[in-house]
């Protein structure tokens, strides 16, 4: 089992269906980024393209692991894009709401200028994985966390930022089972690290309201390198801004979510 | 005539209908921020809520100034939150999708933690006028700058960034006719500044692909100071981050738009 294969739709006309597999799971919901990128599949489907380059999602009611139907609408098709809003429903009740535009990320043109830098931390061999680091606090691990293999610098600040600083996580990331990153799990791998604020506030539970994902490029085979901000809480409400950077030390993505802390 | 005007919505059932006005065109076509603001209005209405807190607008077809119709549907309405989507449709065609999820501002319950810092500038007054700048440099003036008065730092590097350095604007806004900025307006104030990259690339079009804003708070009357960063271009598509700040310092809009660099 991999993410191809966990992710993948059928068509059963005139829907899209799919089987959310619980290896996906958060508690007993499927982890948003998972979600996300099982919608993106059957956005990509009807729209005919290859990769998606902004994705939206809003959640609004988790579904469980089983089948799903997604309803899609190819709301404009283009020469260069195609516009596509799809809903996840489960149980005669829609889930997730995803817009999206797609293209073709290998056959653009255009300038380049990046003055963004990748974040500095070690290797990821002199990091420590999330995994031994959660098991070794005696936390619970939710099964998600088992899909990937997710490494923090031993200095890492997470879960006790300095006065002034930002609520922050960067790591390393792949899948645990060898399957190479591509543009679709590039929006998995937007949703894939723990909150920022896990562990800085007495947070219960900090549900994603929204999540956009940016895509430029198709990653590079390897490990992304990843990096999560909270810049901006007020009453509750926070964004998380990601950038994620591949072996080549490229940006492949951006991301941010707008999440509500809920308490504990 | 004001924003609030500009921007009004009526029920023709089963559709919103508005007039745009073509004080807000650049060139023959309405700005994207004030095409979303109308569609915003509609979706408010609709929700029965207060605030935008997270929209996020595709722009498909521009539309020209005169009538449109904005076809919404509440897609949830929860205790808290309501998600509504719309389409503002012009001769029968979509322009514009609009998904967002709207609630109270006034009403929010939850930990404030700001880590991030308004940018440093000098005072409105010690700042020069957009409008006049253009007018020196003998370029044309698009209609809606005239809606607003913006004011740049007299050393912005914006147009000449140094090797390594972001595309990058800032400066002071407000709408040139008195009226007060506001949680709505601010999603217009977030597509108002000049392109980052404008000047600095031979550049000639940058259309938005798509905008996202997320709402914090209801600004406090007086200046917003804008700041917007592009960091990230890649073979022609590139982000622009904004953060809107009000008169009182606090943050009260984060957005970011894709948008994609066509020659000139």
């Amino acid at each position: 089992m991999s993410f191809e294969e966990d992710t993948a739709v059928r068509w059963d006309d005139p829907v899209w269906r799919a089987d959310l597999n619980p290896r996906w799971n958060v508690g007993n919901n499927p982890n948003g980024g998972y979600l996300l990128a099982v919608a993106v599949r059957a956005m990509l489907a009807d729209a005919g393209r290859e990769d998606p380059l902004s994705v939206t999602a809003h959640y609004l009611s988790p579904p469980v692991g089983g089948d799903v139907e997604i309803r899609t609408e190819v709301f404009k098709s283009g020469k260069t894009l195609a516009n596509v809003s799809a809903s996840v429903v489960q149980a005669g009740r829609e889930r997730v709401r995803v817009v999206g535009v797609f293209g073709d990320l290998s056959d653009r043109r255009g300038p380049t200028r990046i003055s963004a830098r990748p974040p500095d931390i070690p290797p990821p061999d002199e990091c420590a994985s999330l995994l031994d680091l959660t098991r070794q606090a005696g936390r619970a691990v939710p099964e998600v966390m088992n899909r990937f293999d997710l490494r923090l610098p031993p200095d890492s600040p997470w879960g006790r930022p300095g006065e002034g600083d930002p609520f922050e996580i960067t790591g390393w990331i792949r899948f645990n089972d060898g399957t190479q990153p591509s543009a679709l799990s590039s929006v998995a791998f937007a949703d894939a690290f723990p909150p920022t604020l896990l562990g800085a506030l007495a947070a219960g539970w900090v549900p994603t309201i929204e999540l956009t994902v940016h895509v430029r490029a198709r990653p590079a085979p390897g490990w992304l390198l990843g990096t999560f901000k909270t810049r901006v809480l007020v009453d509750g409400l926070m964004e998380e801004d990601g950038e994620l950077w591949d072996s080549d030390g490229r940006p492949v993505a951006l991301s941010r979510q707008l999440a509500m802390v809920l308490g504990s």
